[in-house]
């Protein structure tokens, strides 16, 4: 892809023998960047429009070339352009197009610039439409998070810690928990686009040009910041694809805990929510059987997004400037990864939408298993000033006594639990059923539906 | 892919809304599970033949199956086949077509099997296939190796530690060492097709199956070695998938090492090798410059193969039995990395055969930095009985002396090596050229030419 | 680590500047590396005595030598031995040890060798080792396994598909899945280990060596095979730690899978195990909640294993030959990557073992669903005749039935039913229940008791 | 590490049997977790200040545990601390040294907090920690590369693609693409810093805490920006760490390529660059040998902290919320890889500082292979207006014809030239040498000294 190479056709005297199909297969890239057309095209407008404004080209061919690859674009868009392996790459099959179409003006096009600032303007751009593209869909994601908070603000479920409960939570607190970790991919998504966000056209094949060019009009006219600095790390650069599948990779082990839970949840044991037919597959004998299929592939997707990371980890270790053909792997790992991180957050916000938690179902887990034995303790510590480690013990008794009773904490008569300690009083049932637990715990972040709201509210204005 | 899921149309009566798009997006796998449609219709046939053996279909209806199933392959094969996206996944399309073909006979196919136990089938006879080509394209190139290796047997060239020259090796053994890894990989591939040679087939759903079927004769026409013993594994397992792509990463490291040595050897610093230009792509205007596209490439490749190892691995963790659908996303990994794992051989197969090593710049290049000198200080340990240690301190003085006078050990007056050891002798010259120095190491796979061609010899005569 | 690289103390006279604290931080393995102390004195000591049996050095000098290393040896297993930094690495600092215990000998012990092939044999023998405990361990595995089998050979429990349940299996059965795959490993770590069985010893620096060694006397010393074939290749391969590192991943890949089943199995919502005290943690007030920390960690020990396996996959990438220091990080990864597989092995053994399957909740669960669905297809295709998907159609309205009626299949009338289909005569409920249908599963593999005790009896014969 | 789970001591009365070996091994943290004593005890030590504040405790058993933990620390970082396996982790281990040292007060430190937001707390803080530090290590780097640029700013030397001779280049222009790409590196940590910089103190086990806790205070306390917003949130999250670990990843990828171009130049073949004795070793009997093996090491580093990135994304994929014990997985990651990148980043430091650019060397490799092909063909475009395309054709037969008469483009005769193309004029002499070209390419980024030394000056400022 670099500046003095040219497509097969060019190398002719050059070589006794053409490329065979080996290299043929291995070496062209048209194959996956023709998705890069339309970033290409606007490329190569705003280079041609450039070039006419500082007198390297006339205006009249600029205007040539301009309307020439807005028919490309057109004839692409419409399924009519014919992709040619012979001539390698996006960049030589919109080229050649061109000068079929307008003749001799196309042949200025490529002055002042080379494939190498051509590719990685090309795929810059087109990551950075991903990057906006996450944070849409993670946007979205975060309103349907806001709707089941906001609907089962109040309904109290079981907080687990290594899948036992602990103690009891909201569902709304739950939801509230994945909007902060989408939101935090967000804002990643929005600090790698400022990052990436800078022009690297006008770095010529890798050491810039002696044309008089303006790299600010070009950045400009393609939404860039600015210009990049240094030529040579115009064209060596893939940290913007780097970072982008990273953030990728974080945000798909959300979706992954997301979908863990969703597929433990609407197992038979759980029946904590039902989700809707549309996410699901069913079974044509067996009913009530209800496959959480998209909840799987969703959790499945990190695979893939984490094993494009490493791949292009592992092509950029240790290659030396500037351009390496090397570098030429980097686009359907990126492409595959963004397709299915963009699919797997759409089927995550349509599974979110449309799931029904099933309120009774949480509740009554949510009381299971002494779920408020710390609320017990904290009480002891609040209200008799007990130190923390002798509540912890007088509550392991009132627990112990009431497993033995076969009976609730809430359950128990104040004779017997004064018999373990005799300050209690009357006061310990107003924390001992899961509803008095959760909303006791109005501490900053905590489960209180009163703190839920608060923290709905709070997104719903950040939102807009 | 759980048998009792069957395709969209019915769910129907069960589902109040059917899939929209992104669940068809997610969903559906006949846009690349379509690669096993050889694997599956070889399955049918052997399902097919084996139910009427056992008397649990007829002979005609088998009959009919086994027909109609060739006619939908040579629909396939010809491009006359028109997948649907409707119909999910390749077994569904098949059978599918296979209904309109031969109508009511159909039906019966499914008998006694699920798609569970289809797609592990036929995966597993994919992979199967690709191990095979596997070892069919190491045996390629460890051939263009062994001639490299016997053309270059006595060519002297540098034997680099941090690519610093340390001791002359020939060009065959440099070879010969390649020869080594790929042979390894060979047997990895053997060693996994015996492991993954056994027959998911008859496992069902997950369960087994109370028909009367006969395991072992649609194992062996399938060519497996034996039925899997236990069908909960049977549909769980990707071992197969994972053993496979491993070996390729491991292989995919030897590719990439001989790839990085390529590009440093052709550049114009070293010129050790000469690339053929059907591995390489020049420039228009600078016809010296000859790109080593195929070596970088090929470099590259360990990327996405490694990535793809990641992917699948991350897939499969926590994985409960026995079927979930994430498992699903186990085919395009493999798919891509077998893809570009065979490509990767085949150009380096290519490469190698064309190569030409450049005998003069090999030889000037290891004549220089003094690189006998380990040949001197073993000399002073074997012929005057020093110890090592003092034999290296020896060794130092004389090569500081030679670097003094700018010149090389061998050109060094006796007298004046007498002078750091009274005891040197004549003999020591024929120690110090770089000829003499490979001839000298002649030790079990060193790399005096005697030795490697006695190495080169073994190697044809295993490989027949 | 090349042969002509020597303590940092011998370049005094070299560098006009020694290594600082960085460097120093940066470049030596000793505080690694000697754990491969009892490996690098047994490779020194089968060198010794090959070198007097060869006539390089006396028999008394190898005594001599072979001697201080068992001193060294024992003051390295008791504690005694001081480290050294300066010293570099577990060579150096072995070898200035015995020069002080037996002087001037010492110096000759390196005769014919090079820190490379040594490191190489070390670290090679190391790896064995592992290979062999990995073999033990899963040996002991699929022990405890095949108990557990045998106490619920016929336990009935849920088969799952997507976390819901598909067709009842037996406890036995499902242990039995674990026992093949667990034996697939320890197959692939037996394959291992005889691809890694070769001697790098005498390989030297990179060339081999002039002196008259004999490679297959300290081969046969260290129990290996035979020498490698090729000394470049000898002191520059690590296949035989990617392929541990690989084996270890995929059995990992079967450990998380395990551990993750009995995570949610021990929730309170399944209730299908119960672990033991000794593998869990509890809460001081919450006597119930018994955590099951070793499932988790087990779990989690994929990361850090597929971790170090690309890791060394990275490091190895694109590495020219012989030896680059890059190799350096080899052992540490291949060190954690070992310890904590052998740990989480005997964590799962100790679980397995001492767990309980709980086969009233086992039981309980298999039944529900309707999850003998698949048994009433299959019975209208044996013995009535109907096609496959016909007899699902019949199934799904006869389901849907007893949903109707809030009753299991079982429970329904035959008049019912024969409405449904009028064919259906009273045998259709000999295959209604859960213990019908797993007793019905009959083909090779499948679920029924008979086979899975038929499977434990292979077992137990194979392992002996 | 949940709030309802105790120290083993605690279980005593629970637990028929104490936990083993295997089980203390795969359970205790304690062996690497100590890393976090000062974390912890700063988080202690704010906690305790806030429960005072807010009348949870009194201030004299406030300043009794305050003090209490001074103590503490001081006896940890003299080594005076006996650090207990049985206590499992650094918070037990703290807490019950405290207990001894003050009594019945340290009971009350661990009111409404829980070691779940505890360790969560103290984690953060020593990545944040780590971020920093990688921002200076990064600020350092940079300024070294800026002195190696000001030094070299007009130093010609090749500017590679594929590692063959493209263009003309300058060292400083080099070193200034290795500034932008640690510079993005170093804002990436920025981003992550702010990210991360929220507590989690106040979390409680989960759930949040009835207590009247004042969270703004001990985030504050702790150089937080303001406490998370959502208690489950809170003691699930590791993105701060996997953030991390990816931009540390990203910086060793440029680490990594700035190595291999390090040990390539130090080849005696390329000897564009000597290395400083100080990070290289040598050979006692090879004077002129000198091994790159920081820059090796350093290259290597990739791999690790890839492993590392990896792991951590492994162990977090799919964990149902909140905690799981699979998370104790995360501190041995990030300690070896943050530690290994620091490693990294001070030898690179190191190294950059102390090389030495060999002009003469880079200056003759530029000047061969018609590297200036390109500033002619522009010529031909800027000077006589011939389109791109058409100007190629004419260079190459003009470099054509400079090769068969074995000489440089700049020494063909005007009139030769003028016989491919008459319209060439002396004015073309002015770009043909290679200090022309790299000074006629003064375009924004472009490698003229002129462009060069402003881009040094942009960030000398910036930096400060």
């Amino acid at each position: 892809m670099s500046d003095t190479k040219s497509a097969n056709a060019m190398w002719g005297g050059r070589f006794a023998s053409g490329p065979d199909a080996i290299m043929e297969a291995i070496n062209a890239s048209i194959g996956f960047d023709k998705r890069l057309a339309p970033q290409d095209i606007a490329g190569s407008r705003a280079h041609a429009a450039m070039l006419a404004a500082q007198g390297i080209i006339t205006d009249s061919d600029a205007e040539a070339i301009r309307e020439g690859l807005l028919t490309v674009l057109s004839e692409i868009e419409t399924g009519q352009f014919a992709f040619s392996t012979a001539l390698e790459d996006i960049h030589m099959n919109v080229e050649a197009r061109l000068k079929e179409i307008i003749g001799e003006p196309a042949g200025r096009l490529h002055t002042a610039r080379s494939r190498n600032d051509q590719v990685a303007t090309d795929f810059r751009l087109w990551v950075r439409d991903q990057a906006d593209a996450a944070i849409l869909g993670l946007d979205a994601l975060i309103r349907a998070l806001l709707d089941q908070a906001e609907a089962g603000a109040d309904w109290v479920m079981p907080g687990f810690t290594h899948l036992q409960t602990a103690q009891p939570v909201t569902w709304g607190h739950h939801m509230m928990a994945y909007v902060e970790m989408f939101a935090r991919d967000l804002s990643r998504f929005r600090d790698a686009r400022v990052r990436m966000n800078e022009s690297p056209l006008g770095a010529a094949a890798l050491a810039g040009t002696g044309f008089d060019i303006d790299r600010q009009m070009t950045a400009e006219a393609l939404g860039f910041d600015r210009p990049m600095a240094n030529s040579l790390d115009a064209v060596s650069d893939r940290d913007f694809a780097l970072e982008f599948l990273s953030s990728a990779t974080i945000s798909a082990v959300h979706l992954s805990r997301l979908a863990e839970e969703l597929v433990i949840w609407s197992s038979a044991q759980f029946r904590f929510v039902t989700l809707s037919d549309r996410f699901s597959t069913g079974s044509s004998i067996m009913p009530q059987k209800k496959n959480p299929d998209a909840a799987e592939l969703i959790r499945a997707k990190i695979g893939r997004i984490l094993g494009a990371t490493v791949a292009l980890f592992t092509v950029m270790k240790g290659l030396p400037l500037a351009y390496s053909k090397d570098m030429q792997e980097d686009k359907e790992q990126v492409f595959d990864a963004a397709d299915n991180y963009m699919l797997a957050l759409a089927a995550m916000t349509g599974m979110v939408t449309d799931m029904t938690g099933n309120r009774d179902n949480l509740e009554a887990a949510a009381a299971s298993g002494f779920s408020t034995a710390t609320d017990l303790a904290d009480w002891l510590v609040r209200e008799l000033g007990l130190p923390f480690r002798e509540a912890h013990h007088v509550t392991g008794a009132l627990v112990a006594m009431a497993e033995e009773q076969g009976c609730d904490l809430a359950d128990l008569a104040l004779a017997d639990m004064q018999g373990v300690h005799a300050g209690i009083t009357e006061g310990v049932f107003s924390v001992l059923t899961v509803q008095a637990s959760v909303a006791s715990r109005v501490s900053y972040g905590g489960t209180a539906p009163a703190q839920v709201r608060a923290q709905i509210a709070r997104w719903r204005e950040r939102l807009g």
